[in-house]
Parts: structure tokens; C-alpha cells; sequence
């Protein structure tokens, strides 16, 4: 079969860095309207990151590191010793933007080892920092490549795969963790129906996934979370893929809410439920998913839509961002070294140490 | 302990026939406008149950009986065997307003039947089935309150109950079926914590359950639906408590898309699936769920929220109204003659038969 034409390398890119300006599209704005805003201060970027302009834990990362460097290079402290205390100020202050992404606690950390082993002027202070983000977004894109790769080997013409949120070109630096597998059949002209959970409340499998699938001409169908087990009991699903913000230990799985119901149904039926992540997303300082904090968010995400009440005013509401699949739920993890299967403690352990 | 005061007899009436005219409360615009529209023909209830101003089971039979009760009284065909012809041609329309509910068909063919075995002038026909409609309306706030009585058993001080999509006072005549239990639990003054599914896509939970248990004092939490699984995980829910639309032979379940989701998460977290509904919405007629037609709604349902766009334009969809939830899944249904537990089957037969 003819590989088909996608036109995946035109997908927008979730933050771009040139010539001092950290480009950020407004993933909050999508799909109706691509809109691209401008970072010059680790405070945009912090503001970009903690309102979900940009979101996904790889990308997030990055907008961090490149935070750092944009901010090292327009700030107006000047003495070396209360430059090193401004940024760390601002390291902080970006790690802490969203608790639940290990990703950004990794890049900000390695920013900031770069940047305490670097010696020189302002200049060669940020020339490092530059370096430092550029190779922490090149590295995300080579494993997207690699998670792509491995995750291919799962998929079979005519295959139904089911999505939950945005682990798409969107939230990474490239093609996705969870989508690069995807993008990577689409690539070969491999024929499958992707179905993408909309992923409520903030809707990122409507707007993003659903989006980018589509811009990258491949079979996508959008579903309210709460059909997906209606198909997969009509057989239209053969496997599930996901990514994930943070892989414990155990081999538990902290994604995006959602998801452990997801995993519950996957085995219920008894098809495959893989997570794609690069390793950087494995923790081994946490035990369990249990040991992790889970934001709640605002209750208005839930009883709001674009600004309208969906909703009565007053109304309790419970938002948690995130919930944990425990390991026992999960086929295998995708990583840009391999598929770890179960048991997924020792095995990604194995596969991470290669 | 006190009954606590509730105000359960102040939630509005999906419904309410008096001096000629149907009065439609327009569910579609709650939870933040109380909008009540008149109907004196069968073209408008008929407009007004396949457009969702009236939605739930029992709520579409007694509007579909009051339809044909005030069709013959306002119509002006006239000789006797036009007038039956008439109204035979409306009871099809009707009938087939919605497809799913059983107990649409149930009521507009209990209002023909009435019709048929009726003799006399076009005002002795329109009293007979003026009559049949108020009893149907009446047999039903009568099982509403019999089903919340044996529900009752099932629930203790402090319990987590988990609801999904709107089985409560709006869907029918009274005071629901799966949530007549709580409230027949509230007015005794139980502390309960029961959580709503918001039901997309239509949000039946947000803006109906939510406003109606929060009117009558109850402590409601409003959830998406995605979130229920992380819910149960962490033990805030005791039991799921569901409305259905029609119940087969073998005990499978037609209910809101999402029941079948909720169901599966009760039996991988081991608590008990309850199914709240009337005895008429059993349909010994059809074998089992994958006989019975899935309704598969406007794709503008999944795509557009308020009229706004939250996906991108021309995506497929797949949007089904309602999913089956095999018997084996089913702890047990609720009904006004008491509570049929597992093997469905025969028990449902037995209780009904009672």
C-alpha cells in the first residue's frame, strides 16, 4: 500500500523559541482559533503554564526550560550573585506552576544544574541555558520518534484505537507520546479508526486531539467520555493508548481524570491499555500513585462552558485533574526504550537501565 | 433524629395538564432559566418530547397520553371516523417521537386502547381520555413513591450514592425513581452524599439533578462523568443508583449513554449497581438489550455547547443516546413492587407477576 499523504509536519507546535521570543499557542483558544502569544519573562511562561495555555507534560517541561533562558536573557538584575538567587527564585516558582507534571520539576531542575555549572558572564550564562532547552526539545522530539516506533508494532490495518485527552504533537515537542504511534501508521498509509475521548472538563480531546488528528488527515471520530465503554462493547475499539504525567515506581499511572476509568473498562472487555511516555515521566522517588498529589481545580471548569452556566450557581463540585491507574490495569508502557509489560515495577526498571 | 425540612413539593412538574391546556416545563434551559410552555395539540408535545423540552421515560408517557388528550380537544376534524383516523395518525407520530423509551409506546397505546372501547360523542371521548391520561399521571406518582419506599432499604446514614443522567422528579411525575429513594431518605432527615454525574452530552445531571436535589435541601456534588471511577477508587461512593429507559427480558438495561461505564466501575470496585423504574418499563417482548434500536443523536450535541464550538468543525462523531447494561452487571432493580435481584430474569418476572 502506497504510504497515503499526511500533512503532519504542519501541525502547529505547542511553544517555539527564536531570536529571544518563546512562541506559545494559546491551546485554551483551540480549535476554533490558533492563537500565538509571545513570552519574553519566566513569568509569561509561568503564567502560560499554570492558565494551560500550554499544557502536557513534556511540553510543559519545555516551556519551562526555555522560561528559564528567555528570562535569564531580558531580566534587568545585573550582579552575577543576585542573578543566580533571581533564577532560582523563578526556578521555583516554575516548578511549582503545576504540581502534578514530573516533567517540569526534571527540566527546570537540569536548567538549573546547568546553569550552576556553568561559569562566565551574563552571556555565556545564557548561551548555556539556550543550549540546555534547545537539547531538552530536541531529545523530546527523538523520543517521540522512538515511542512512535515501538508503539507501531501494536497496531494492525483496520484496527480501532481509543484516545483519552491530548498526548499529541500538542503537548510534546513533535508528534506525541500516546499519538506517535499513530502518526507513525498514518505515516505508512495504515487504515484505523481512531475514536478520541473529549476528555471533560477541559475538553483537550475535542479541541486538541480531535484537531490535530484531523489537521494530520487521519480517521479520527469524537466521543463523550461516557461512550467509550458503549464502543468498545460493540467492538469498534482493539486497543487503548494513552500518555501519562507521572509513572510511579509500582508502575502506577497518574493521567489525566478519566483515565483509570478507561483502564477499568479496557480490562472489563478484555482489549490491550498501553501508556506511551518518555522515561523522564518515570519517578522512582514515588512509591505509589497513592503518594502523589492530585490538583483539584476550579469548580468552574465543571459548571462553566466558554462562559456560560451549564450548571446550577452554588452547585458543590469535586474537579480533581487527575486520577491514578494502578499498575495491575496496565498492558504495557511505551517508552522511547521499549515496551515495559508486566510486572511493570521490574520491567520498566529493566528496560529504563538499559 | 428530626426530619430535617426539605422542600421536595416545591420542585417544579415536568408536566401539569389543567383547563385545556399541557404546560412543558423546558428542561432544555435549566438549570439557569425556569421556562414553562403551553402545548394544545399533539404536534406540539410531540415537537416538544422529540426536541427534549420533556425527557425520561415515565415524563414522556404521561406527556405523550396528555397529548392525545388535548389533540381531541382542540382539533377541529370533526365526523366521527375522521376524528379516530386522526387520532390513530397522531398516536404514530408520537409513538415514534423518541425510539428508545418503552414507555412512550406503553402510554399512547393504553390512551388508543382507551379510545377504541370508548363510545359516544367527540366530548364523551375526550373525558374518557382525559381520565385514562390523569390516571396514568396518577399510577405513576404512586409507583414514584412505592419505588422510593423499597429504595429506602438500601441506604445508610452517611452513605456516597452516585447517580447518573436525570431519574428524578423532573423525568416523571413526582419525585423520580432512582432519586425517589433519596429523597424519601432526605425527608427522614438521613445524612447522605450523593454525587451526580453531569451526563454528557445533553448534561442531563448537571443542570436536572443537580438543581432538583439541591432545591430539595439535599447534599448534592456535581462530577463529570469521567471522574466517577476516581471517586469509587477512593471510597466516597456506597452504591450507584440509576434510572433506566427500558428494562428486557433477560434483565439488560437501556439506560443514558454512561450507565454501562458506571456499571463496569461498580463491579470492578465491588460495590452494588442499582436500577430504579417502574414496572411498565420492563418489555418482556424483546430478548435482550442488543435487540432494542440505539438512538444515535445530532453530532451538534457532542460538537457545540450553548451553541459554541468546542470541537473542531466537521469532525465525525459518534453521539448514541443510551447504552445497554447486561444483566449480569445488575445488583438489582427497584421497582414499585419491590426490589428484583440476580438471577434478573425470573425474579423481574416473578415480582411483576406478584
Amino acid at each position: 500500500m502506497p504510504a497515503r499523504p499526511t500533512a503532519i509536519d504542519a501541525l502547529p507546535r505547542a511553544v517555539r523559541y527564536q531570536d529571544g521570543v518563546l512562541y506559545v499557542l494559546d491551546q485554551r483558544r483551540l480549535p476554533t482559533a490558533v492563537v500565538i502569544e509571545t513570552c519574553q519573562s519566566a513569568e509569561e511562561v509561568e503564567r502560560a503554564i499554570r492558565e494551560l495555555r500550554v499544557r502536557g507534560a513534556p511540553a510543559i517541561g519545555i516551556a519551562a526550560a526555555w522560561g528559564l533562558a528567555v528570562e535569564l536573557e531580558h531580566t534587568q538584575v545585573a550582579d552575577a550573585a543576585s542573578l543566580r538567587e533571581h533564577m532560582l527564585s523563578w526556578a521555583q516558582r516554575l516548578r511549582s506552576a503545576r504540581p502534578t507534571a514530573v516533567n517540569l520539576a526534571w527540566a527546570v531542575d537540569r536548567m538549573m544544574a546547568k546553569l550552576w555549572a556553568t561559569a562566565g558572564d551574563r552571556q555565556e550564562l545564557f548561551t548555556a541555558l539556550r543550549a540546555e532547552a534547545q537539547s531538552i526539545e530536541d531529545e523530546d522530539r527523538a523520543i517521540c520518534q522512538a515511542i512512535g516506533r515501538h508503539g507501531l508494532e501494536l497496531l494492525r490495518p483496520g484496527c480501532g484505537v481509543l484516545t483519552h485527552c491530548n498526548a499529541g504533537s500538542l503537548a510534546v515537542s513533535e508528534r506525541g507520546t500516546a499519538l506517535a504511534p499513530l502518526y507513525a501508521a498514518g505515516e505508512q498509509g495504515m487504515p484505523m479508526r481512531i475514536f478520541a475521548d473529549e476528555t471533560r472538563p477541559v475538553l483537550q480531546g475535542a479541541r486538541l486531539t480531535a484537531f490535530e488528528l484531523g489537521q494530520a488527515g487521519l480517521d479520527v471520530t469524537l466521543i463523550c467520555d461516557n461512550m467509550a465503554a458503549s464502543l468498545v462493547a460493540e467492538g469498534a475499539i482493539d486497543l487503548v493508548l494513552v500518555g501519562t504525567d507521572r509513572v510511579t515506581a509500582n508502575g502506577d499511572v497518574v493521567n489525566k481524570i478519566g483515565t483509570l476509568g478507561v483502564a477499568i473498562l479496557a480490562r472489563h472487555f478484555g482489549i490491550p491499555f498501553y501508556v506511551a511516555c518518555p522515561s523522564s515521566t518515570f519517578d522512582a522517588a514515588t512509591a505509589t500513585g497513592a503518594d502523589v498529589e492530585i490538583e483539584e481545580r476550579d469548580a468552574r471548569e465543571v459548571t462553566h462552558m466558554a462562559g456560560i452556566a451549564i450548571a446550577p450557581a452554588g452547585v458543590k463540585v469535586r474537579n480533581p485533574a487527575f486520577d491514578v491507574t494502578p499498575a495491575d490495569l496496565v498492558t504495557g508502557i511505551i517508552t522511547e526504550h521499549g515496551i515495559a509489560r508486566a510486572p511493570l515495577s521490574s520491567n520498566l526498571r529493566r528496560l529504563l537501565a538499559a
